[in-house]
């Protein structure tokens, strides 16, 4: 009697586990507000334009507010112009659970980007209300303020917003400071809005990967293991601008000729080092830029992506050792000047991580573990609280383009990993 | 006695023939014209702006007519703008020598290039009056208008001028119509300015070399073989713009990429040709020209110049075939399309290089034969009479800049190799 009542309970607590991680969302409803939040912007083309602070991102904001609002949540909008909604919990003494992300886009951008991560957040509230599902920690739905235009809104959160950024206008003609009153925020007490660490149990961020590998591997669900740091180099190729029909061949210092040896050499570079590692040239300038004058002097970017800060480093020591080769072959001079616009690698909580990973498998569903080589507001979370990110399939690995696409199943996917990590988290946590 | 006489003749004649050939120009007059002519134009910085039909263009031509005109010439303006002065000749039914250059320049050009053949045309003129020398022929200096921007005086006179150039405006603003009447020509008559064969008896122009061949091999003059032809064309590469971190180094179609090895191809193909041929890649652009977006799109120029067609179309064939496997290799779709800038290779005649070769010999100068790079009015001049071209060295080979510079005596041995052909072709010629 003692052992079946205890194997009955055992039964009871696994089925019980088991409905609690099939939690699931309305994937209908989801897509539904996905096209809903694409109005805010939408062009006669039928594509939408939202960046940050523009008419269409207040507009939306204040869609969303509402929503928000419809469910129950006690909603403001904090001094960094982020929606900030909170969902009691049981436990009123517990830091909240939070998640979310951005609605805002790049110019020229998709549908889903930031807003499958946030109207997953809104998807999960009505999932819980309808189900009447109670967390011991208050829930917390972030949208991010202006991620495109800098994770400004993470950043403030975390504490470490540059102060210099904040007069930069961005295309809307807004700068920064004048785009986060735009959104209800106050930049003079934007300092208040900081968290320290404990203030938040633990954040989660569903995106859409940005790549092509969950659609290519044919797996449902990637679990972020860190967002890569980034480096920026400005490189100058100065040979020496002449006739191109009076100079002969051999006699010639051409800075575009020496750009292609080095564009090859990244390349190069990049692909010997096992590993994720990018490294990208996306901007070339050569002057005087016509047909036939020899190209005197090129400007190009250098952008090196990794996890892991020491194999940027060793890359970029590399690219350079390659770049004092063709400038000793071709005496045009290379000098080569990082840019202000590190950005540290950001390691996802391995706890967290794993909690995904449980959650993922319960729910039946395939995974892999990546990095992100995108930045998202989650990397500035990290430097707060226990951070985890769900990636789902991006359609041909495309992004930031009109022709971005992530299916419905796909985004329901990733809402029920979230809504469910959300859960399991909620137990486990104090 | 009868020995005597004939030794003694012959004795008059080689020292007669010498002293004519060593007619020789002032060579601090030239290079004072030389800075005069440097005078209109003439910036705050101290560099000279003359674009053709500018304010100062039209300023220098007045002033070359009135020191022609002083000089006893009967100057005249033609309907196409060009300068035409003519000092008779003994045969009044024998076709003019003509002679001469330009004085319109490029922006931020150099007080050389065309200058140095018109000023020089203006010694010699003098040097004759001083000299009282008589010549059979009647002697013509022209000075070509709007050289830099289609040799567009010449071309009137060789009587190829394409109507659709005449709406073109160039950097001042003004069309070559209005630029021409500007210049006191008349483009409803512009087609009477054509010569036919026969009209020239032949055509000389002193030029500086614009590379640095010359400087480099220690040589005086340069015998112009021929001006290479050229051709244009616009390279597109097609590949796919996506997110530099989130695309893997082997799932990019990166157009920079590819667009370097393109430009590397161009130079390995250009030099692996035995001869003179010039292959150029001057311009490109990229897009969408991020830092952290992977070219989707690149557009370069290719420019091909030889003194054969057939060697063009030779080095053009070999790019286009490592075009073929640049783009089957990369999967970036590459398209080269010619554009219409073509001009033919213009051989200079045989009996007038031979003619500057003896002068040059006669003088005791250094010399090499070699090919133009770059186009001149004695291109289109060769359509119409037996033309030959001399060069002088450019400092560097630089050109095309405020750095070009030619040394007054290199000029002076370029005048008076002019100035003693000219003569020589007076006798030789009917």
């Amino acid at each position: 009697m003692k052992s079946l009542t205890k194997s009955f309970f055992a039964t009871i607590l696994f089925i019980a586990t088991l409905a609690q991680a099939q939690v699931t969302v309305n994937p209908e409803r989801l897509e539904h507000r996905i096209k809903e939040l694409a109005q805010f912007g939408m062009q006669e083309n039928g594509e939408t334009e939202r960046v940050a602070f523009s008419d269409a991102d207040v507009a939306a904001q204040q869609w969303v507010v509402s929503q928000l609002k419809g469910m129950g949540l006690a909603t403001t909008i904090d001094y960094a112009g982020n929606i900030v909604a909170k969902r009691f919990g049981t436990d009123k003494n517990a830091a909240p659970i939070s998640f979310g992300s951005h609605i805002d886009r790049v110019p020229h951008g998709g549908n889903y980007d930031g807003c499958v991560g946030s109207m997953a957040a809104l998807e999960v509230i009505e999932t819980l209300n309808e189900q009447d599902i109670a967390t011991k920690h208050p829930l917390e739905v972030i949208i991010f303020s202006n991620e495109e235009g800098g994770v400004m809104g993470s950043r403030a959160m975390a504490g470490h917003l540059n102060k210099n950024a904040l007069p930069v206008t961005n295309s809307t003609g807004y700068s920064m400071a004048e785009g986060i009153m735009r959104l209800g925020g106050d930049t003079t007490q934007i300092a208040e809005v900081a968290r320290k660490k404990g203030d938040v149990a633990a954040f989660l961020e569903l995106h859409i990967e940005q790549g092509g590998t969950l659609e290519k591997e044919k797996l449902d669900i990637g679990i972020v293991e860190g967002i890569v740091g980034l480096k920026w180099w400005e490189v100058k190729f100065n040979g020496f601008a002449n006739h191109a029909g009076t100079t002969p061949m051999n006699a010639r210092k051409d800075a575009l000729l020496a750009a292609s040896r080095f564009i090859i050499a990244v390349n190069e570079v990049a692909t010997s080092f096992d590993g994720a590692q990018v490294a990208t040239v996306g901007r070339i300038e050569a002057e005087p830029g016509a047909p036939n004058v020899i190209p005197g002097k090129v400007t190009t970017s250098l952008e090196i992506r990794d996890l892991s800060s020491e194999v940027i480093e060793n890359v970029f020591t590399a690219i350079q050792k390659r770049a004092d080769a063709i400038s000793a072959e071709s005496g045009v001079e290379i000098s080569i000047s990082p840019l202000d616009t590190t950005a540290d690698p950001a390691i996802m909580t391995p706890i967290i991580q794993k909690e995904i990973e449980n959650t993922t498998n319960t729910l039946g569903l395939s995974y892999r573990y990546m990095p992100s080589g995108a930045g998202h507001d989650a990397q500035d979370m990290a430097l707060i609280a226990p951070t985890g990110m769900i990636f789902v399939p991006s359609q041909g690995g495309i992004s930031h383009s009109p022709k971005e696409f992530t299916s419905a199943s796909d985004m329901a996917n990733g809402a029920n990993v979230l809504l469910n990590t959300i859960l399991a988290l909620d137990k486990k946590l104090d």
